[in-house]
């Protein structure tokens, strides 16, 4: 039995999230397809972890075994030609049997895309949040400065998230600036559910001075006690990079 | 009566182009609705040239004449709230009555993106070319400079081009790289029908090693008889920016 690894770069914009589900079509759907259809048996994905709907990747990891001694690059060069255009194998390597990227994974790392236009971009559009109105970069990097560390980051999930604990060490949240454009990058050992779209949504409400950044101070400090900004929307994040 | 002029942004991916056309709708139809509901009268918009259906736009100038006493604001934010997400105005402006932004122009500038990697980018697939492959900068940079200053560029124009002269002249064609990313800037007065994509395929030939730089100065020298290189797709295109 042989373990193979995809490295996966998807349009998000029309599928209903990364995991299989019955409302809506799924990447894992149309990978596990297409693998099936070039495999000529089902199989099943093992990610390192689920996108939510209208997320962009560039690096999802999903694992699966197979029997079939075909060379690794029908993985990447012959799945691509089956693939959809809003879904790729960017590489395809050999990993050790029964390897689980989810369990394996030691990091991730997100990009958040903010436009800060006075007007929409529609050729920004689907992978960026226009955010009106001026933004205080400075009072944005002191309170991201509060998110990094290992904290509890309790009042920085959504409603349905199950994970058992809600302390996450965040590596670094970097802000940089590009004329219109402004990226987050959030480095971290893992994430709760919704984790980076609510710190980039407080964040913004920082930016607006809505928020303090010693309120976020107390978000981390305080979990549960101190409200959260808003949700981003999905259409800004995108699963860069996973670590192992 | 008053000209306005508009500075529009959009996606070509869903039209058959700037202009109005029977077999297919066209950016210049959707705007000329959004006027025309926005004043409750016909308008019909004066552009500073043509885009082909899937080309993009950041810098799209249209002119139109009004009677109507409204503010400029309107033109902006207000026709934004008519537009479908894929067009925008950026900016709206008062204009010299009767404006042509077509015979007012002095130059323009064109961006057209390269994706060079191994395997396609499903993020940047709408708005980029997929050249697999090594390319030759150097190779490419050496026959740009032959594609700059005033040139007959007879071979540098798709079988439909109607222009009288095909002398342009061009002032800069800079290719830059960042990652797997090549962006060819040309700046020109004006630019025969696909001129842009045309050099474009032109150059990425001569970037494989199929066509020499040499070939590329004797397609100037000798318009017709040296042939081009292939058309590169529209995709790939923006019309940055229109100057006066």
């Amino acid at each position: 039995m042989r373990t193979i690894t995809l490295i996966l770069e998807y349009d998000g914009t029309n599928y209903a999230g990364w995991q299989l589900q019955p409302n809506g079509l799924s990447i894992q759907e149309v990978v596990e397809g297409a693998l099936a259809r070039l495999l000529k048996g089902s199989v099943r994905l093992r990610a390192s972890g689920r996108t939510d709907a209208g997320v962009h990747a560039r690096g999802m990891v999903a694992a699966f075994d197979t029997d079939r001694a075909i060379p690794l690059r029908a993985f990447s060069d012959g799945l691509n030609a089956l693939l959809p255009p809003d879904i790729a194998v960017r590489s395809a390597h050999e990993a050790p049997p029964g390897f689980n990227p989810r369990f394996a994974a030691t990091g991730k790392h997100y990009r958040y895309t903010i436009h800060r236009g006075e007007r929409r971009s529609p050729l920004a559009r689907l992978q960026s949040w226009h955010v009106r109105g001026a933004l205080d970069l400075a009072a944005m990097r002191e309170a991201a400065r509060h998110l990094t560390g290992e904290r509890d980051f309790a009042s920085f999930r959504t409603a349905g998230c199950a994970a058992r604990t809600t302390i996450r060490r965040v590596d670094a949240v970097e802000i940089s600036a590009e004329g219109e454009m402004l990226t987050v990058d959030v480095h971290g050992s893992g994430f709760l559910r919704n984790m980076v779209r609510i710190m980039v949504g407080t964040l913004v409400e920082v930016g607006r001075g809505k928020l303090t950044p010693e309120h976020v101070a107390h978000m981390v400090a305080c979990p549960g006690v101190a409200p959260a900004g808003p949700t981003a929307p999905p259409q800004g994040l995108c699963l860069q990079e996973v670590r192992f």
